[in-house]
């Protein structure tokens, strides 16, 4: 825990601990077909994460001998409290939608040596079945574990060239760190995301450097003192993430 | 079983009877927030059926003291064999999407009396997680389950009027059929349904009566007999489906 | 006529026998440059339909020695009693045109022998100007006869290569029929359409094999006795179809 | 005719006079049920102008105490030499569709007492079933006979108040002219179009007054004195179309 | 001046005399990377014109040896008075904005010689950063010096190969005209726009040639006198506005 | 400047200190009918911010008795150094366009009291004229003072209740920073940009809070100490910048 008192700590709804995660469960093999996939689950927030391997790369990408890693994020309409439309009836995608397909892309980006994947495709789609906060954070932390399924069925059927260098170059984890009631917390469920002060989102690889931070003052500014106690608790949660990625990834995959 | 005698069956890839349906189950309250829904499984298809229950009717009823059902479907990018571009990205909701979203709300509002429902709308999203053959047939036989869960939900929380009649006059289910190496099978996986010289969707109601007969010949045109065929096998399959509903239906639902 | 004794007939709005058709006409050569069209009317409603040949296929066909035979269906905006909005103003194109455009496809390529078209477009547009009920059947009747003519321009410019085998393997007609105050009748205008319990669009070769039946219980689930009924109303009315399409094609085309 | 001595011009692909319409036809009461409807044809060009009378305006007017009249113009896919793609399936209307639909809207508006009419709102649509150039001003010359129809229909019905002032203050036509080989030329089929090294469209009144008036040089910058030929035979050719619409507006409309 | 004796004009709500135009300015290379651009003023009207410069020509161009040049006009949302939602936004683009790109791209294809210009293309993007009446001829009239630059870019950095023949054929500039208080007026701002009963746009060579005549009854139907006036006027604003282009274009132009 | 001794400061493309920012100017005032608006130029980066203010807000927020604020970001397709296309004309808004005017809005809401405001809407429209990096900082900044003159202008015109509370609780500014060649920089041009290891936007409040904190590791992961120096730079930066605001706001407003 940070530095703040034991004496101070308000307990949490749910009765977690402050640096306490949510119960995270990884479901490999989720999907009969895809080439890796996971049901991921921080407590009641599930997403669906499916990663597609294909032989190829994007035009604009054609003899660079480098592959292309891309993400696509959704929400079902009844993933949330009260049914929301969907975007393919609007006809456009959401600003959330794609922001946050974005920070996936670049999340597993960061992690993955192209060159090594050779000209082949891997898109992630992470497709939120329930919500209940954190659904980014979970989304990248499950799409590390599809995509590393997915890498190892490119070597096993040949797609992915053999090489010395490993496609994945490192692991990445994703969680959400905020600012409650003055007290930060970690990995925030939608009664604590609706309340927080301050919400901060931040992707590190297994190693432990930072992919992403992106902080948000919710309801008023945040000082310096509190976004370095935000991170603190990203790091120890990520850090946990990590090794419970390694414990899912250790097991054998049915049907390989 | 039809007239077809048991010396020219053609033994299926997966070992069914002709007039056997795949495993088939029902996990009810699969989403915590949905006022109905149902993970619908038939063999390894998986549809995700959520009702969701909302006072007041569009604008173009109100007043009428009726309530609405409609229905939309969808299916996830990699619930397929090889991924599909999803629509809301390409900005617009395909054909195949529009008829069976359509498809679906006409056999709920068959069994419905929207006088008994009064000025309330519910809304069925069924999702496809995994598609494996019969999609539509089992999303309708799924979402009646759901609507059956928020039906008795609006009653509970006294959203829907107390009365005399019942708001629903009647199951529903459906199953597809279809004539494959000659031989008119029910029930039938992709495997099946890509090699199908005629295909067909039927939707019949608990006591029998027909809703929608939707028959198409994939590669030549079918004879009277042929369709008088099918018809029996979909009779038997739908007939067996109404008991698995009942079934469902009958055990009482976590948390309400 | 089906099984209805005579002395229960009720009399139909428009003074027609229940098995009788309209009056059905087909203008050959509309259009001056289409190389196929026909302007084709079911009493009242009128269908606009134009086969536009051209050489090569999609790429997704080509080098496949193939054809391709698509269809597209729209309504003028005021076809209809009321006018209803564009749907290149709305932007998108309706579930219904959707639908029915992907019917007249399918009818169409169920009676072309692809591989004797070569790698030929045939596109029949389907403009309804003026609707009186049964606009996509008589589409289908009037699409066929433009797509005969449109291939015979083919084989006499040259397009299409001289074989054996014919491009088309049949003719195709279709029509509606339905259950208006409990009496089975064919060819619904719209007034009936709107009062029918039970509606069906029946897709009938010319030597007789079906190749869509859809029914559809606008107010109540229908029997099987009644779907019978309606198939055999359906058998009689595109029988007649089929005659006066060969009576239509018989004619020489003015021009040709 | 115009300052060109007889010598000296060259005689027209169809046989025609510099300043001779083609055949121009009104075929009154195409549509059953529309307010006004006409099909216009000038030689090949055919439009069905159908004007929907409908009680009430938009949001934007109520309380004025005036109507609305507008008009939408689209061309059928093969109306046209080769098939054009559908704006309905792009998604979008084009750049000369919107263009051409806002030309006719003024062009109506320029004689209609907007006050006369009331709070009512008349639209135009003017869909080209086949395009031999012209398609405009064909347009905008049958839908104010269809224009005319709907007020008359209003006036019948009671929907138009009766006032002293008529609705129509005049009436309103349109022709295209254009210069060719060097030679002004009145009403330009397709071919001449296309050669043309002018193209002019002119909006006048019945009582010769200019509602539009637009010139482009699509091959090289024109003079003056060939800006003034071309309205000089714009004004004789708007004037014949006066009197045709004169006469036929002057014959009982079946059925009313 | 037009033929109107000087005792019965009335004076202009800027002082100006009815031929007189607002103060034009012309600022080159107001972007840095741009290959031409100029940010053109007409009194309070203020467009960004842009002219991009690339290499090679859409597809249906290739191999002609010809270049293309193309223009698209846009407003920003609060160049006018009160705030307008962006096209982009809407997701599409509104018929104003075609007709007026429409007509700029046209405008300057009047006056270069594509062939000289070779396989290259020129986009003018002209965007009204603040609008006072008259924007789409500012646009005209500012992009053509865009494009001037542009062209001498393209000779300059060899990318349009030395040649006999100039590019540029001519100058075009356009001004709008039209009828206020029954006086007609040279170059419109917004307060005269909205008060004019007829509205006139005329682009014209620098030789004297038109090349658009775009006139509009407003209010009421204009006489051919009135016509001829506007036009007078039309043609002293255009060659005044020419004599501006050739004086902002002799100057060099700061770090070419 | 941040702790890196003086002698291994490698010199940036332009000349700065590392902590330095690039010359930053605010013309306010620069369109005639915004009630605020400002041209910000952060070196070549010109954003021109524009407020509207109108009374009333929307729909989901009438008599909440508070206002709203929103921004929306553009680019000309010709600010950047090769063309890009127009997003009106592809028909959608792309996920960066969403994200930035997600940021603005969000950064200025962090420091308007709503409350105060009153039932008003401010909408902030900030578009790019020429991309030279930084441009959503840029953007933040311009919008905070055109927000201030679009307030002023309210309390001036008495659109905003005069209450003892201010309507704007604070400024608010935004820079970007970045690692480059190693070496922490503020405010990066487009070549810094384009070669930075780490890239983050930081928004700051005048008194000195954090709003947002973005940052992204382009090329590979950064560590704790990267990230202090970089908020370091950051902090020094936004602080220059509300000087710079101060001191443009306190000269007064040409014409009010």
């Amino acid at each position: 825990m940070t530095n703040t008192s034991a004496s101070t700590i308000v307990p949490r709804a749910d009765g977690r601990a402050p640096d306490e995660l949510r119960e995270v469960r990884f479901t490999r093999g989720w999907l009969d077909s895809a080439e890796g996939s996971v049901l991921v689950e921080f407590g009641a927030t599930r997403v669906l994460c499916a990663a597609s391997f294909t032989q190829g790369v994007p035009r604009w990408r054609k003899g660079s001998g480098q592959g292309w890693v891309t993400a696509e994020y959704a929400m079902l309409p009844r993933s949330t409290n009260t049914r929301s439309d969907r975007e393919s009836i609007k006809g456009r995608v959401g600003g959330r939608t794609h922001e946050i397909s974005r920070l996936i892309g670049r999340s597993l980006r960061a992690i993955i040596d192209v060159g090594a994947l050779g000209e082949n495709t891997i898109v992630l789609d992470c497709d939120v079945l329930q919500a209940d906060g954190g659904t980014r954070t979970a989304a990248i932390t499950g799409a590390y574990v599809a995509l590393a399924d997915a890498v190892a069925w490119g070597v096993a059927h040949g797609a992915i060239a053999a090489r010395t260098t490993p496609v994945l170059t490192d692991s990445v984890a994703a969680v959400s760190v905020g600012i409650v009631d003055g007290q930060p917390v970690l990995d925030l469920p939608y009664v604590e995301d609706v309340a927080a002060e301050t919400d901060m989102n931040v992707v590190v690889t297994g190693s432990g450097g930072f992919v992403e931070v992106q902080g948000t003052a919710e309801r008023k500014p945040f000082e310096r003192h509190e976004l370095d106690e935000l991170l603190d608790l990203a790091v120890t949660g990520t850090a946990k993430l990590t090794e419970l990625q390694r414990a899912a990834l250790a097991a054998p995959l049915a049907g390989r």
